[in-house]
């Protein structure tokens, strides 16, 4: 039997998103039916809903950064149990067929993995997202999310989460290195936490001194101007690894020119456009370029655990689904702080 | 007393290369007197002659590659004695006292490590490069070269050698990895040598066949023409490393789709302009792009160590000094196989 949820959704690039209701599909042996709590707004739910990246079809209901509590499980289920509270991220399967899924990293899955909303699942429907009441999930890929972690905090470690700490983890943030981490948004400052949690030097660069005292506070040990060319005289060969959390295109040289031998910069936001990038000034120092993708769903489960520990979580505002168009407006400006999440029971 | 050595020079960014002297300078404590016997010819040599790098103090002796004996020693000198073989590559000093230095990675040195040629020794003169019968270099940048290689052979390795043994050590190239290497020059052909007795699984990617019989002899499992699009289509995802030896511009965003899951491409030329790169490219299957400049001195000594014990050498057409301006005709026409190597007693 399907259920259906409340929820809010876009109907064409420009409309505001409205109230509506969505079919989720009856619970299969393997999925979970989980009641939404909270629901994160990621800039990537503008650029969709917008059409941005791409045309979509509408409606279309978006949020990848969910937390609820388990309703009822199919048969095959072992993972979670109803009462569980359990996320859901940015992708709700993956071909698990692929050499990268077999290795469990279903973010990399060649195939593309399915993603929460916009895409087509692999049952033939749009995915609907987390804008919702409730959403029916394979249990593979349903997060257990520790108790420790407030609730309504928890949704926007689903995708800013993971987004930064698997660049964190895989370059190797910790005692003896240098991160930097550029931009102070939702994703920044929780690289910020993370990174300083795993025991790194911390320095954000950040357009304006605006966000410094809750740079500092986060677990930044230096907060840098980016609009201040001396910054980058400053701090030359100074960075084990940057983490680029700005979508926006930037002056890679200026920022390569920061990492010291061997040093990586990541971009875990992209760019529409190409940018230059210059191999004199990767030479030097050895340096690397790299991007990262979300996580695998093994990692997210190792960020939600490494976050309970460290008494991570992020900064945010809560609203009610009523303003999420002014909420988006807000986001556009760089205006919150430091991610909205929306109160379900609202919709 | 200094030595007066024999020598080819240009002295204009148009005229060929004329025979002449330098004087080098007298044995210090810590140096060694290098009686040349054999000057590789790489294509650097022609981008600085002709200033295509910037501008340079003419007359210009160049040559990187260089093998000979030891004539005479400082009283210091403990590495290398009178009668021993040795070589020099692209480097003759550096700062010592930066952290790539402390680290035994000269060839990073942050103030810039002193090149064998057109650049300014500690001592205020401008060092002239291995077209010549003698030269005078601090033990430290001095290299063993094992009498196992074929002397006339040898030159190469120094900058050709080390400049490709670098990164596939670096990356890990071995039993279980994919190896591409871009380009069948006087690198790219190394590189295979190289690779292939790491127990990497070689692939080569050239814009023609012609040389594919060469590279299959020279240890490639594989070899593909890059002017067929669909090259770019069988070989997706495929790579753990990609060594490009192509200095010219290249699409990244192509060779970039080769590399699997955690997966390097690394250039060891660099174009002269930026490259435009896709984040969204490296971001599927998490690649990072990186460039890699020669070796530092302990590397190097490590490749020729390697080279000698699984028998590689370069594959080189020896030439009279007097034929340099016809090989760099040559050279710019990709017209070697596969390096050329000066025989300075004809100097």
């Amino acid at each position: 039997m399907t259920t259906t949820a409340r929820a809010y959704a876009a109907t064409s690039p420009t409309a505001p998103l409205v109230p509506t209701t969505v079919e989720r599909r009856a619970v299969g042996a393997n999925d979970v039916l989980i009641d939404i709590a909270y629901a994160g707004v990621c800039h990537s739910d503008i650029h969709t809903v917008r059409g941005e990246w791409g045309p979509i079809a509408y409606p279309q209901v978006v949020g990848h950064e969910i937390v609820g509590t388990v309703a009822e499980v199919g048969s095959n289920v072992t993972r979670h149990r109803v009462g569980d509270r359990v996320g859901v991220g940015c992708m709700v399967n993956s071909c698990r067929e692929c050499v990268n899924c077999l290795a469990g990293m279903e973010n990399y899955c060649l195939k593309v993995s399915t993603g929460t909303y916009a895409s087509v699942d692999r049952d033939g429907t749009v995915t609907q997202g987390g804008y919702s009441t409730s959403i029916v999930v394979v249990e593979d890929f349903v997060l257990s999310v520790p108790e420790s972690i407030p609730y309504e905090a928890a949704a926007p470690l689903l995708c800013a989460g993971i987004t930064t700490y698997s660049p964190l983890s895989h370059w190797n943030a910790g005692p003896g290195k240098k991160v930097a981490v550029v931009g102070m948004g939702g994703l920044g400052h929780l690289a910020v936490k993370i990174a300083h949690a795993m025991g790194a030097d911390v320095t954000v660069l950040s357009q304006t001194l605006g966000k410094q005292d809750d740079g500092l506070r986060f677990g930044a040990d230096r907060y840098y101007v980016t609009s201040d060319a001396s910054t980058f005289e400053t701090l030359a060969n100074e960075f084990d690894l940057i983490v680029n959390t700005v979508s926006a295109p930037v002056d890679l040289q200026q920022y390569l020119s920061l990492l010291r031998l061997d040093g990586t910069m990541v971009n875990v936001g992209a760019p529409a456009e190409p940018l230059p990038i210059s191999v004199f000034g990767l030479m030097g120092n050895r340096r690397s370029y790299a991007a990262s993708g979300i996580g695998s769903i093994a990692e997210t489960q190792e960020m939600l655990d490494f976050c309970a520990e460290n008494a991570i979580a992020p900064e945010i505002e809560l609203i009610d689904a009523a303003q999420i168009n002014e909420a988006y407006e807000r986001v556009l400006k760089s205006d919150v702080r430091y991610r909205f999440v929306i109160d379900t029971a609202t919709i």
